[in-house]
């Protein structure tokens, strides 16, 4: 398909768009200003998105895209602690990428109808994925839990894994989220599973704790 | 000490500007919304409060006052689990109270500097007492988890406990936080060092589980 000019147009405004509201916070974007990073007059931005708000839903779809087919990953098959913590960095890497919407989750949803439903039913999924995922270790003899804690596990594992950026943001507010942030949060998530590990999980965890601290 | 009429207005100001900020958020709470709950004309507000940024700081010095007390009972004696239980549910006692500050936590923090350096300081605070109860039950013996494992599960203490409500927000976003949300949130905070608990602390911790799903 020949990328046409007009559709140029309204990727960048996407990008440009995420790129000023993880750098700045999305509260302190306006539309005028996308328009002007972008050399572009406002006028035209409105021929492709009427407001902000169209904007925000645009870059969370693409959001949820990839977040569903990175969660429904770990319903196939049945997966080592290895794939796991694979699953885990990826699901950091995205959070990084689309960190505005999780340092200002709920300003966003109060305003955002759209993401509103949409995010409750990401964190449904992402319920269920990591009770799959405990289910399948569970199965093959690599996870020691009972119902009730696998049941408070997976709850942990998302609340965790979604505001361990809002975390970091609020114990250093005047940085920058770097990189590092993302990794230690994967591994805050792998360590609330790590008592419940068995065997080859178990001992593939210590082995990650250690490379994890080494780096 | 008499209360003068003066002391009182400003005292229901605060009162009520709890309230509202609860039930509304404090982003959609106006200081005419408050004057106008509390039956005072604007300008008797102003006399007391400049702007809403000082009823914010205001309730956040209460709110900080509360919570230090609460954090530094750990820091006396050693602590049974049964202590540590009921100094979550105080947390979420707490944290129910004063639910606004934790909805819009980045928000707020953005906006209002006395905030954001002190809940820095209470987030660090709140690390230390995780630390410090967890070293406690450790040399009761009541506890076992190597040095990387409690470094991790202090930050999932704090993070749980900071963002459970957050969360509980998230998934019901049309609901009003009910006080069984914060019993869960109790629940999952405690569930965190359920797998490092030994002996007696490990058998409280089943019981209170059971009880918990009871209830």
């Amino acid at each position: 398909m020949a990328v046409t000019p007009k559709r140029r147009t309204r990727e960048r405004i996407v990008e440009v768009g995420l790129r000023l509201f993880n750098d700045f916070g999305e509260p302190n974007v306006t539309t005028s200003l996308i328009a002007a990073e972008l050399g572009i007059s406002p006028g035209n931005l409105y021929y492709h998105f009427r407001n902000k708000e169209e904007i925000v839903t645009a870059l969370f779809v693409a959001f949820e895209e990839e977040m569903a087919s990175l969660l429904l990953e770990s319903q196939r098959g049945r997966p080592a602690v290895e794939d796991v913590w694979l699953q885990i960095r990826g699901l950091f890497d995205l959070i990084w990428r689309y960190q505005f919407l999780y340092r200002d989750l709920n300003d966003i949803l109060s305003r955002n109808r759209t993401v509103e439903l949409q995010f409750k039913r990401i964190l449904q999924l992402s319920v269920r994925a990591a009770m799959t995922a405990c289910d399948a270790l569970i199965a093959a003899g690599e996870m020691q839990a009972s119902r009730i804690e696998r049941d408070a596990l997976a709850d942990n594992i998302v609340v965790v894994a979604s505001y361990w950026m809002s975390y970091e943001y609020v114990r250093n507010p005047r940085e920058r989220l770097s990189e590092i942030a993302g990794r230690r949060g994967a591994f805050q998530v792998l360590a609330l599973a790590g008592p419940y590990l068995r065997g080859r999980s178990r001992e593939l965890f210590e082995k990650l704790a250690e490379k994890y601290l080494a780096d």
